[in-house]
Formats: structure tokens, sequence, C-alpha cells
């Protein structure tokens, strides 16, 4: 067999990623591949074909057509607007930072948003007390808020924060705007660093209605313990991120790690 | 409404997680909730009940459980081991950092390995020369290597450099050890710095048999750019990481990001 050229199309794509080393190639995975190709040729925002066209196109079933674009739509290539199917944008890259969410988006020329779901106080549990700088049985606050860029829902984030710490929070903050930049001019309380971990999760129902996800999108979270500029814990941070909107970027040196 | 307590089970868990703000919970959702409890009893490598089992023990339709048990098997809650399905184990977390994958691996106390699946040679596209230090058309090797964690398959890894800077990787490297070991030690190479990437994305047919998961596994991909000390382009880097057996951790200080 003479191997196609592996770098065909662009560096660092899957090479030949369509073709098991021993067997055929799945048929709704050509349509894909062939589809994906087309979504190229299309600027943003511009709309596919309807699916019956594609599948007379393609010489293939519907139900095969809609499973290539099932997966078009997860990896984020594609998107829904109003009933019909258009070629998305390339994903957010959103450094992995200190900086808030609001800086990173505003960043890349988007605008940020935030819309309050909830805001309660809790007793809190031991271990989250250690976490956050509290005893255990003291008020917790925990705000739950979606992530927009240009008015779009993108993730959804659950702050816990020490109420002896933030004891204004219901009353002074305004919960569309950076809570980083009321931690530091209201509170005069800055970061110094942070532990984050990264993993792929699937939404849950109650986070894909909030978010407007298709149930079972593959998404990003982000799990942040950060602590202020004296060493002592600050906040927990649980953040989802659309996986099909999102990416993370970070420079690494030596010793960084 | 009684919220329930919001850290009931877990700091840091959805909160409320399987039910809609306006709306009733999934049947699906509550029984993977309830078998996410099981599976917290269990402990790693035991049995889960047969799913009849289950559908008896809720009161489900088979298919209830099959929903839940597939959402379980692709967040790495659970795994397949023979004909049964087995409590999983946490999910190994890999610092980003310069270090290599070997190196993280046996951090975790685990074995790590790669099995090559090829080593080509090809002319080298433009956008890739650049990134690689090489000039267009000049020739490059693609090194496609499976990744092992005590002998199981997590990850696939594509590495792109030039053959000028390389020359003899097919003759003189063992494609089961540490690429950067060898260049460190065998050509006097040293990492500067690099540029990373991480998203989400589907698992392709062939990198699914590669890898032997599921098919559409949500996977964690990571771009590396690296650059030598002297700040000179070195290698591109293309890593998929099971989503279900990987988490990727990062320490963030003041002016990191």
């Amino acid at each position: 067999m003479n191997p196609a050229h592996p770098l065909g199309h662009a560096p660092g794509a899957p090479i030949r990623s369509g073709i098991p080393e021993h067997g055929r190639i799945p048929k709704y995975y050509a349509v894909k591949a062939r589809i994906s190709a087309l979504v190229d040729e299309l600027g943003e925002g511009q709309a596919l074909p309807a699916e019956r066209d594609l599948a007379l196109r393609y010489e293939v079933a519907r139900e095969t057509v809609r499973q290539a674009l099932r997966e078009l739509l997860l990896e984020g290539r594609l998107r829904r607007q109003g009933r019909g199917t258009v070629a998305a944008g390339p994903k957010l890259e959103q450094p992995l930072s200190l900086a808030s969410y609001t800086e990173g988006v505003r960043r890349q020329g988007r605008t940020p948003g935030r819309a309050l779901i909830s805001l309660d106080r809790f007793p809190c549990p031991p271990a989250l007390a250690a976490e956050i700088g509290a005893a255990p049985g003291e008020p917790a606050w925990h705000m739950e808020r979606v992530l927009l860029a240009d008015e779009e829902r993108v993730g959804l984030e659950s702050t816990y924060v020490s109420v002896a710490r933030v004891p204004r929070l219901d009353a002074d903050f305004a919960p569309d705007s950076s809570f980083y930049d009321y931690l530091r001019d209201g509170l005069g309380i800055a970061f110094g660093d942070a532990d984050e971990r990264i993993e792929t999760v699937l939404a849950t129902p109650r986070e894909a209605l909030l978010i407007g996800t298709p149930p079972a999108l593959p998404m990003l979270l982000i799990h942040r313990l950060s602590r202020d500029t004296a060493g002592r814990p600050l906040e927990r941070v649980r953040t989802l991120y659309r996986g099909d909107r999102f990416s993370f970027t970070t420079r690494l040196a030596e010793g960084s790690g």
C-alpha cells in the first residue's frame, strides 16, 4: 500500500485518521470527512446544505449523514442556527492563567458576560473549609453563574468562598461583573497562586439545560483552588466550558512543572 | 422549596446536578446517580451487578440502565473487564510540564510504556517547516506511538521533527523509550519552552481502534510546539489522551499567564 501524504491537509491533523489499520473506513466517517472539507470551504456562519441534499450528494442514507453531522456538532465544527446548521468559527482559546474569564474572553475580541443562577449561604463542610480558609461549620457562599461570550452561553461556574472573607457578596457585588475585580478593588484581596486540574466530562441534564447544549456534550471541566498573595486559601471554583467552543493554552518553561 | 445541602456529597461536586431548574429529573440520570453512589462504595476493580439485576433493583427498563452505564463508562467511573463491568480507579493526574509523558506517569507509581505504530519520512510542508525549524520540502520525521500505563493503552502520540535535527531516529532510537531522554542524552538537545493547547475531541475510528476505546469516546487532545534552549523551533506534537483516564494539572502564579 502506498500511504497517502501524512500531512496532505493540515500539519498536526490526524494521520489517515479515518482508516483503521485493518478493516474498512466506516461509511459515516467517510461522509464526515467530506462534510468537514465542505465546512472548510464555507466561511463562519455560512449555511450547510440540508440533510437530504447531503444524503443525495454522497449517495448515503440520511441516518449516515445524521451521524456525521452529530459528531461535527459535538466537536464544534458546525453549530445549529435557527432551524439550519452553519459552519462554526474556531474555538475560543482561553489562556490558563490567574487572569479572570472576563479578561481572557476580552483579549480575543469577544464581549464577556455572566448571568447569576444562584447565590446561597451554607455551613462549610470540613473538606471545603480547608480549601477556602474557613473553619468547618462556618458559613460559605456558593455562587453559580452562566458564562457568556457575545451573549452566547458557553459555560457554568460555581465559586465557593468564605462568608467571613467576603461578607457582603450578596449586597455589594454585581453578579454580571468580574468577581476578581471585586475582590481586588472592593476588598483589597489579590490572587497569589492557584492549582488547576482539567478534565473532560459529560454535561449533566441540568447543566446542559442551563448552558443550552445538547445533553452529554463533552465539556472541559476546570477545578481551581486559589490562594491570596499571603498564601492563604481563598476560593474553590468549578468551571464547566463547552467542549465544542473552548480550548485552553499555556506556555511551559523549564522548571515550570 | 427547601434546597438540598449544596455540598452534601463532595465539595466541588455539581450542585443538584441532575435536576433541571424547570422540569423533572430524566429517569436514566436518577439511575446514573444511584449507580454512581454504588461505585463509590465498591473499591477499584470490584464488579458491578449485572445489567438485569440493576434494572430489577431500580425498577427501570434495561435500556435505561444501559444509558446510565454508557455515560459512567465514557466518564471513566466504570470500565469493562472481560465480560463484566468494574469500578474504575481515579483518573491519572498528569502535570502540564516540559517533563515527558514517561516521567509524569512514573511519578504516579505507574509503569509508562510506548508502542511504535509508524515512523515515516516525508517532505516538510511550509507551515510545519516553520514550526519545527526546517526549510519547506526538507525531510521531516513523523513518529506515531501508542502510550501505555501499566500495559493499558491510554493515548496516541504523533511527533513531527526535522530529519536534519535528528538524522538517525530510525536507526538509533528505541521507540519504547523516552524521546526526550534520547534528544538530551544522545544528541545534547534540551527543551527550553513550549506552547500547549488543550481541547476535547472525539476519537476517530482509527484512533479508537489503536487505543482500544469505544468510538466517539471524548478524548483530551494536546497540541505542543516546543523550542530548544536557544529558542529554536524543535518539534510539533499531537497527543491524544483517553478522556476517561486522564486529567491534567497545573500551578498558576502571578505573571505566569
